[in-house]
C-alpha cells in the first residue's frame, strides 16, 4: 500500500530538521542549537519544528540516534574503492580519517564535549558511541584484509581509529589537511608493516605491502 | 628588595582564580564558567574576581594564556624518568599521552570546541596552539633520541601526537585507561622499529629497540 502523501511530508520536514540540527551543532556549537534556530535553519515554521520536536531535549536526543544511524550507515555502506596510484591500506585509512573532518565529527564534537560536564546526556550517549565503535572497528578490519585475533593488529586497528579523531581534532580550528595527507600515507606503511604479516591477508591475496 | 605582601597576596589571589577556570571548564563546560562561578570556586569574593576579571572575556583571554603557559611549562621541564621494566619509548609515548587526559586537556577541549564556533575566539587561539605544538613535538624528538631530520621519523613524532589527542578524546565519557595501556605498549613499539633506523640514537647510546 502505497503511503499517504501527507505522511511523507512529514517524514521529510523531520528529516530537514535533524539534518539541520547537525549542521547547527557543527557551525554554531551545543548552546546555540535550539529549537528555533534548527526550525529557521530548515526553513521550516517553528509551529511545525515543535509538533516535531516539543522542547530541546527531544530534539537533540532525537539528533543524537539520527546521527550514530547515519555515521553507522556511512561506515557500513560506503562503497570502497582503491584510487589509482594508492595503497589499499592506505586508501583505508585514508576512509576513516575522512570521517573525523567533516560536519558530523564536528557536531559529535559539540556533543562529546557538553556531555562532558552533563552526566545525563553521558549515559544517552555513552552505548550509542560504544556500538560506533564495535561497527567501526569491524569495517576498518574487513576493509583492511586484517586478522583482528592477532592482538597486535587489534591493537594497531584501534590506535588508528584514535589517530583518526586526533586528526578530526587538529583539524577543527585550521585547515590541516596538506599535513594529514602526510601522516596518513606514513601511519598506512607502517601498518601495512603489521598487516603484511598476517595469514588472512595472504590468504585473501591481497599484497603484503 | 622583597615584595610587598598586599602584592603577593593579589598575585595569589589571580593565579587561585585562574587554576579554578581551568577545573571550571573541565568539569562543568564552557557556557558555565562565569566570573561569578569562579570566584566562588576559588573562595574569593565576586568583588575581588571583578576587580582581576571586570568581564568574562577579560578571564578566559587570561585563563587561555595561563592554560598554554602551565602546558608549555609542564611538557619543557617535568622530569622525564623511565619506569624500570618499561622501554625509554614506552614511557615517552605514556607521557605525551598521560598529558591528553587530565584536567588541562578536558579545559582545552572545552576552548577548542568553544572556538569552533567562535571566529574571534579561534583567532586568539590559533597561535596560542601553534606554539604550543612546535614545543611538544621538539621536546618528544629530544626525550625519543630521535632524528627529526629523516622525514619518516617526523612524521611518526607528529602522528604520536595526533594518537595522544584521540586517546584523550576517548577517555572523555568513559574511563579508557586500560585499552589506552596497550595501545600506548604497541604504538611504542611500532615507533621503536622506525626510530631503531634512526642515526642519532645510535649515536646517542640509546637503545635501538
Amino acid at each position: 500500500m502505497p503511503r499517504e502523501p501527507k505522511q511523507d511530508r512529514s517524514r521529510a520536514t523531520r528529516r530537514r530538521l535533524l539534518e539541520a540540527t547537525i549542521g547547527c551543532l557543527s557551525e554554531s556549537g551545543w548552546a546555540a542549537t535550539t529549537v528555533g534556530v534548527v526550525a529557521e535553519r530548515a526553513g521550516v515554521s517553528r509551529g511545525a519544528a515543535q509538533h516535531h520536536f516539543p522542547t530541546r531535549e527531544d530534539l537533540i536526543t532525537a539528533a543524537l540516534e539520527f546521527m550514530f544511524d547515519t555515521r553507522i550507515e556511512r561506515v557500513r555502506t560506503e562503497v570502497f574503492e582503491v584510487p589509482p596510484g594508492v595503497s589499499r591500506t592506505e586508501a583505508v585509512v585514508g576512509r576513516i580519517v575522512d570521517h573525523c573532518t567533516g560536519d558530523l565529527f564536528r557536531a559529535a564534537l559539540q556533543v562529546w564535549t557538553a556531555a562532558a560536564a552533563d552526566p545525563a546526556l553521558r549515559q544517552l550517549l555513552v552505548p550509542l558511541e560504544e556500538k560506533f565503535g564495535r561497527v567501526s572497528h569491524a569495517v576498518a578490519v574487513e576493509q583492511l584484509g586484517a586478522d583482528d585475533t592477532d592482538p597486535v593488529v587489534h591493537r594497531m586497528v584501534q590506535a588508528t581509529l584514535d589517530l583518526a579523531r586526533g586528526l578530526g581534532l587538529a583539524d577543527l580550528l585550521t585547515d590541516d589537511s596538506a599535513r594529514r595527507r602526510e601522516i596518513v600515507k606514513n601511519w598506512a606503511a607502517q601498518l601495512d608493516s603489521v598487516l603484511g604479516e598476517s595469514p588472512s591477508r595472504h590468504a585473501s591475496g591481497l599484497p603484503a605491502r
